[in-house]
C-alpha cells in the first residue's frame, strides 16, 4: 500500500531522474506491488516513460504487468520498446495472453516480435501459430497450451514434479494434472487436492478421475462459460476432431468472457454495436460508423410513422387535439415493448426461456398487457378529462387505444426476440429501440381505428367515413 | 451420457414403479451423474415424484443435488420431505449453499429446519445464524465458513491433515490452507500448490505468503466479483472489524453474482425493476407490480409531449404537416439517447468512465451528436422533398431540427446516468426510456422553436409571431 502510494506520486520528470540516480530501487519499489496495480499506475503515464520502466525490470517481472494493460496501452507501450524486447516479454507469458498480446500489436510490430520469437522461444511461437488457428472468440483461442500433464504410467511423485517444472516459470494457478497417452488422448485427471491426499508412490492410474466435460476447439466462448459456470469447474479440456488432447481454459478466463458479452449485450440493447474498446480509446469515427447505421436504420423505419399519419389525415382533422396525444400514446407501446423484450432477451439468453415456449409466452404478455395497458388507460382518461373541451367519446378513445397500443407493445416485444434466435440471429439485435420504431407505427394504427368505430358519428358528422 | 438418458426416460408412474421393484438400480443410476444433470431432470418432474427420489438417496448424495435446483423446486420438493429429512440434506451441504437453501423454503418450514438443525447438527445451525446476520447481496452473506486452517506453528504435513479432514465431508475445492493465529487474525496463506512442492516437515511459517486483499463483511457483492476478476483471485478472505477471520468467498459464488448482477442491469435498462426469480417462476402479479411502476411514471413523464404540442398550437396548425413529423423526430432524439446513456452507463461500471470525466465525455457526447444528426438530419431533408408539396423552408426546418434534437439525446442520455450516479442512485435506474421521456418533450421544443426562426415569414403570413 506504502509502496503503491509512493509510485503514484511520481511523475514524468522525476520518474526519469530516479531510474537514472536509483534504478535499483524503483525495481525494489515495483516489486512490493501487485502487477495489477502497476499496471494500473502505468496507463496513468504517457507512454514513453511507461516503457523507460519497463525497460528497467528483468522481462519476466514485466510479464505479469503487461499482461494486464489494456490493448492501447499495449500496443502504445510496445512500440517504444521495440521487437527485440517485445518479444522476451512474450516469451514470458501464458500462451493466451501471449496470443491475446501479440494481436493488439500493430500487424507489422505483430510479426516482427513473433518472427523474433521464432528464433529467441521456437515453441511459445509455435504456441501462438496453434492458438491463432482458431477464430475469434472460440474456445481454441481463449485456451491455454500451458497445461500440466503426465503419462499414464506415471506416479504422483511425477506428477507433482511436473507441477514444479511447470510452474517455474508460470504462475497461473495448476488445478489438475491431465493424464495423457502416448497418442495425446485424454485418460482422465488427477486434482492438485488428490495429489496433495495421496501417498507419493501411488500411480496416478489409481486415482485419476474420469473426465465427463470437454468442449471443442470451435465451440463459441459464451458456451464454453456457461458450461464452466453450470458445473462450477475450474478448468476444462479442449479436444480436438480425434479427441486430442489440445489446452485448457481457465476460470480467470471466463471470467473476462462473461463482463465481455454482458458489454456486448448491453450495447447491443442500446443499439449500439459492440465496441472493441474502453469508450475514451474508441476513436470518433468507430463510435460514427458503430451508432450511425442503427440511427440511421431506426430513423427510416420510423418514417413509417409520418407515412401512416399522413394516410389518416382526414381522421386525425376531424378529431381535434389527437395529433397532440400521438407520442404520449405511442410512447406506452415503446415502453412496454421496451420490457417485454428485455425480460424474453435475458429469459433467452440465461435459459430460462426457451423457442417451445413462445406461445406460453405469448398469452402471458397478452393478459399482462391487457393489465397494464388498463391502469396506464385510465391515466390517459383523466388526462383528457382535464381539459374541459375535450369530449367523452374522445376520452374513452385515448383509454381503449392505450389498452391496445400496450398489449401491441407486449406482444411484439416478446415474440421478436424469439423469431430473431428463430432464424438464428442474436436476440439482442432485435434491439429494444427497433421494436420501438415497429410499435410506434402500430400504435399510430390502432389509435386511428379505435377512433373510428368510438367517434364514428363525431367522424360522420365531419363528413368523414 | 448413456445414465443421463436411460433417467431422462423415466416419467411418474415409470420411476415410481422402478422405486419399489429394484431402489438400488435407481440408486446406481443417479450416481453416473453429474448431480447437475439430475437437478435438471428433477426440476422437469412433478415435485411429489422428484421427492420420492430423493428420499431413496443418502442425504450425501442428496445436498450436491438439492443445491443446485432453483429456489423455486427447492422449496417445492422440499415441503414433500419434511423438515427432518430436509434438515439431514441441509447439513450436508457447505455453509454457504445451506443458507441459501434455507432462505428458499417457505418461513414456517425453514424456521422447522433451522430448530431440527440446531439438535443434529448444532455446528451447522450455527453457520447459518452468523451468515444470516449479514444483508443480503453483502460480502458476508456470501462468503461460506467451511475453509481450510492451520496454527501459525503448524507444518506442510498438519496442513494436509486439515485438508483430509476437510474434503471427507465437503466436495468445494480447497485453494489454499489460511494461517490464523489464536486470536483468529490471518497471518498469511499457503496455496495447495505450494503445499505440494514442500517437505512435509518444512513449517508453514517459512512458506505462507502475505495476503494482500481481503473484504469486509458489509462489502457490496458486487464489489467483492469485480476485487476478484481483476486480481485473478480464486479465494477471498472475508476479515471482521477487528481483522478477525470469518470465512471466505470463492471464484464459482462470484460467477454466480456477475450473472445476477448483469441480469439486473439489462432489466433496469429496460425500466423492469429488478426480478428475483425465473420468467415463468415470477407471479402475474409481481410482474404487474415491477412493470406497472415504471411504465405508469414514463407515462407520466410523457404526458408534456401533449402539453408542448397543444402549448404551440398556433405555430403546429400554421405549419401544414408539421405535427405528421414529430414522432419521426422526436425517435431521433430518443434513439440516441439510449445509445448515449448505454454507453455511459455500461462505461461507469466497468470502471472506463469515471465522474471526473463529465466534461469531456459532454464534449464527445455534443460533438458526435452534430455529426450524428447531420447524417440523420440529410435523411429528414430528402424525406420531406419527396413529397411534392413540401417546401424548402419546411425541409430545412425538419433537418435543423433533427440536428438540434441528437444533439440534445446524445448529451442528455450521456449526462442523466452521471448525475444519478453523482446522487448515489444507479445510473441504470435512469434507465433509456426515461431519458427517451425526456428527450421527447426537448425534440418537440427544439422543432417549434427552429420553425418558428426559419419559417418566420410564412408564420406571419399566416398570422402567427
Amino acid at each position: 500500500m506504502v509502496a503503491a502510494m509512493r509510485l503514484a506520486t511520481l511523475v514524468g520528470p522525476e520518474l526519469k531522474q530516479l531510474l537514472r540516480e536509483d534504478p535499483e530501487s524503483v525495481r525494489d519499489l515495483l516489486d512490493e506491488i501487485h502487477p495489477e496495480d502497476v499496471a494500473d499506475f502505468l496507463s496513468e503515464l504517457e507512454p514513453e516513460d511507461a516503457a523507460l520502466l519497463m525497460r528497467e525490470l528483468p522481462a519476466e517481472d514485466a510479464a505479469p504487468i503487461f499482461e494486464r494493460l489494456g490493448e492501447v496501452e499495449q500496443e502504445e507501450i510496445a512500440e517504444q520498446l521495440g521487437a527485440e524486447k517485445v518479444a522476451a516479454l512474450a516469451s514470458e507469458m501464458e500462451a493466451d495472453d501471449r496470443v491475446d498480446f501479440i494481436e493488439a500489436l500493430s500487424d507489422e510490430l505483430g510479426e516482427q516480435v513473433l518472427e523474433t520469437l521464432s528464433r529467441v522461444d521456437p515453441e511459445a511461437a509455435e504456441e501462438v501459430r496453434e492458438i491463432q488457428k482458431y477464430p475469434e472468440k472460440s474456445a481454441g483461442h481463449l485456451m491455454t497450451t500451458g497445461y500440466v500433464s503426465v503419462a499414464p504410467t506415471a506416479t504422483v511423485a511425477d506428477a507433482i514434479h511436473a507441477i514444479r517444472v511447470h510452474t517455474e516459470d508460470a504462475n497461473e494457478t495448476v488445478y489438475a494434472v491431465y493424464v495423457l497417452d502416448s497418442a495425446e488422448k485424454l485418460q482422465g485427471l488427477v486434482p492438485v487436492t488428490e495429489l496433495l491426499l495421496a501417498e507419493r508412490t501411488t500411480p496416478v492410474a489409481s486415482i485419476k478421475l474420469d473426465v465427463d466435460r470437454t468442449v471443442h476447439p470451435l465451440e463459441d466462448q459464451e458456451d464454453v462459460a456457461k458450461l464452466m459456470s453450470k458445473y462450477d469447474l475450474n478448468a476444462v479440456p479442449v479436444l480436438g476432431d480425434e479427441g486430442e488432447f489440445l489446452g485448457i481454459i481457465t476460470i480467470d478466463d471466463v471470467i473476462d468472457v462473461l463482463t465481455e458479452e454482458q458489454n456486448e449485450d448491453v450495447q447491443r440493447l442500446g443499439a449500439v454495436e459492440p465496441l472493441d474498446l474502453p469508450y475514451f480509446q474508441t476513436s470518433f469515427v468507430e463510435f460514427i460508423r458503430k451508432r450511425g447505421f442503427w440511427l440511421a436504420a431506426l430513423f427510416i423505419g420510423e418514417f413509417f410513422t409520418q407515412t401512416a399519419l399522413r394516410h389518416y389525415e382526414e381522421i386525425t382533422e376531424a378529431v381535434r387535439g389527437m395529433l397532440y396525444y400521438v407520442p404520449l400514446l405511442i410512447s406506452a407501446g415503446g415502453n412496454s415493448g421496451s420490457q417485454s423484450s428485455t425480460l424474453v432477451i435475458r429469459g433467452l439468453a440465461v435459459g430460462e426461456i426457451s423457442l417451445s415456449d413462445w406461445w406460453r409466452v405469448l398469452a402471458r404478455e397478452a393478459v399482462m398487457g391487457v393489465v397494464l395497458g388498463a391502469g396506464i388507460g385510465l391515466l390517459a382518461v383523466g388526462r383528457v378529462l382535464m381539459y374541459p373541451d375535450q369530449d367523452l367519446r374522445f376520452a374513452i378513445t385515448v383509454g381503449i387505444s392505450v389498452v391496445g397500443i400496450v398489449v401491441t407493445g407486449c406482444t411484439v416485444g416478446a415474440m421478436l426476440p424469439m423469431i430473431m434466435r428463430r432464424i438464428g440471429a442474436d436476440p439482442a439485435t432485435s434491439s429494444t429501440p427497433f421494436i420501438a420504431s415497429l410499435v410506434d407505427v402500430l400504435g399510430i394504427i390502432v389509435f386511428v381505428q379505435v377512433a373510428r368505430v368510438v367517434m364514428a358519428e363525431a367522424l360522420a358528422a365531419a363528413g368523414v367515413h
